[in-house]
């Protein structure tokens, strides 16, 4: 096999698939980037087996082949070349010597056989829908800090993906929140339900363009999701089993409504939180009353309070949160002024837009209102 | 106490003494930083007992009195109030519970007595050099990367700081190689031979503003040395007992001179790494014959070649090194061509200017000459 690469266009490819190169494995064939030239193409893949990545690379095609090389070698050989206007040589032999030349330095490394690298699963390419590769961005965004870390319960590190119509929504829960993003879609396309791995999601926001013009192909199999934008094709396992039933979690009905800067809460939330450290239980406890809401917290270290102004509607009440779970919701927000909507300080509280394209919830904690 | 603050210049203060803020001690009031405003001026301190920093801080004094506060959540607290037009006042009772308060938020912190803080030890302005911000930052720069950063022998851990007449010379040396750097003073000075803790210098450098027309005046007393520049005073212990001898160490003889560009030269150095990992003790070997050097390096990885024009003088040698000590001397040097001076495969390697504003020294290492 002999190709020629330009710098930038080799290094590109390699950064798209090295998502997919697991960091630690007993397979030491995935740990490998394998470049498949045996075609007219030129196309790197990096596969964990429960995530693959295959990008197809400019390059000249000397002499057809195939190689797997060590990925972490491979990167940094290729990031420190001096490219310019010389183009990088990959050649190997029989054997998988394999030598990168560029200008004046040459690389010898060992490669291992092209054909004991595990290929992507194939995926029929019949139900899907189209989005922007920017809008799918930023629901991963949104939606993937309240998916839970540990998988004592493997259905809450994932998102669900559900199409109705032309609506997507994507949902993430972690048992004291939950996340939720509507997104109206050009077509109609038929109903997909399925749980995707949040470890998946967030491989592919690092990877998408965040183009607005640019689109994604999102197919759906019975286990399995593709993606195909650009000249890359990521394919997932799905998470098996059905979702939450988050219906019967969301409520329209409140007794408390309250509008606030969002800036301005969330500065106050994350002044107060400088007094916990990890883990640290204490609540901020937020006093709502007519104009104004009063912010406090305690902890060994200090105490702090603060006032916001706010618009209220309803009855006064006062409710105590962990403050990091505020501070993840705020955070993603994008509008200068947000909505909050209270029952009780036992029951959720919704942050949420008037067309409902986002709605946060977030459960309330136990508070001792006698120290307060 | 009371105190009034613009944010930016109270937080600017406590980022400069914050480098003296032990990260880890028995004595819980090292952990303040002491706010003293008892005369007309406000002013900062913190103080390992090795390291011990002074800073004044503009701000205006309504109560006058002193208090200790825990550094990090007074840095914290700071560097999150919003700031803007508000000013943050800092207030404090005989029982030492503070307040600091900025437009709507109000924290409350238990301080400690400012004077169970330990002050800065008293220093003659006697005997001092003055220097730039730039070139002393510049000196530290260009020397600390050869300190030992394990302390079995304490000297290697500082470096040599000698005043003779009008010239300043720092050194640094670790047992495998050694920086010098000369720096012409504008005036003559008493001779001076003092060794500076490394972590010192780092320090200072960190704080240094780098401006070439501010000072920096150096005071020197028998255990002590003294920076002074801005509002700022720095002082640190130094580092007792005689500095080897260098200028055994030094030799204008050689039987082989190399010019190269040092960028070539580096990015080849620097290039062959990728094939070693931590602990791998891989020499690059490198060929000088006539107009090019051959750089190779064999690791368990695989192997690099590579080749960089020179114009030499004298004989042709075969010669090995420690690739990182090479990468850290040609990264800190300025110049676009450099210069090495060598004598045979056993002994030191200098690179220096003509004028010798720089020296470098390093040791070769022994390389069984028949797998090259």
């Amino acid at each position: 096999m002999k190709l020629l690469f330009k710098k930038d266009d080799l290094l590109n490819g390699i950064n798209i698939v090295l998502k997919a190169v697991p960091s630690k494995t007993t397979m030491s064939i995935l740990e490998c980037i394998l470049i498949n030239a045996t075609d007219n193409q030129i196309k790197l893949t990096a596969n964990d087996m429960e995530l693959g990545i295959e990008t197809t690379v400019e390059g000249t095609i000397e002499t057809r082949g195939k190689i797997a090389l060590d990925a972490k070698l491979l990167s940094e050989i290729i990031r420190k070349l001096s490219g310019g206007d010389s183009p990088i040589v990959i050649e190997s032999d029989e054997k998988f010597n394999t030598t990168i030349t560029c200008e004046n330095s040459i690389f010898h490394i060992q490669g291992k056989d092209g054909d004991e690298f595990s290929y992507l699963p194939y995926i029929e390419r019949e139900n899907y829908i189209s989005l922007s590769q920017f809008t799918l961005k930023e629901v991963i965004r949104q939606t993937i800090f309240s998916i839970s870390v540990n998988d004592s319960n493997k259905m809450m590190t994932g998102e669900l993906f559900e199409v109705k119509g032309n609506e997507l929504k994507v949902v993430s829960l972690d048992g004291h929140r939950m996340s939720i993003r509507k997104i109206i879609l050009k077509d109609n396309y038929q109903d997909i339900k399925v749980i995707v791995p949040g470890k998946t999601l967030g491989e592919i926001s690092k990877i998408l363009g965040g183009d607005n013009e640019k689109e994604v192909l999102i197919f759906f199999s019975k286990n399995h999701i593709l993606f195909e934008f650009d000249n890359t094709v990521v394919v997932s396992r799905l998470i098996e089993g059905e979702y939450f039933r988050i219906d019967q979690m969301l409520s329209s009905d409140y007794e408390t409504k309250v509008t606030v800067n969002k800036r301005e809460f969330l500065d106050c939330i994350d002044r107060a939180s400088i007094l916990i450290r990890e883990n640290d239980k204490k609540p901020i406890i937020i006093n709502i009353l007519d104009h104004v809401m009063e912010l406090k917290l305690n902890s060994s270290f200090g105490s702090m309070n603060a006032k916001v102004l706010i618009h209220k509607s309803g009855k006064d009440i006062m409710i105590g949160f962990n403050p990091k779970f505020l501070i993840d919701a705020l955070r993603i927000i994008d509008d200068e002024e947000i909505d909050l909507y209270m029952m009780n300080p036992k029951s959720p509280c919704f942050i949420k837009d008037a067309e409902e394209q986002y709605i946060y919830l977030i459960l309330p904690v136990n508070f001792n209102a006698a120290t307060v």
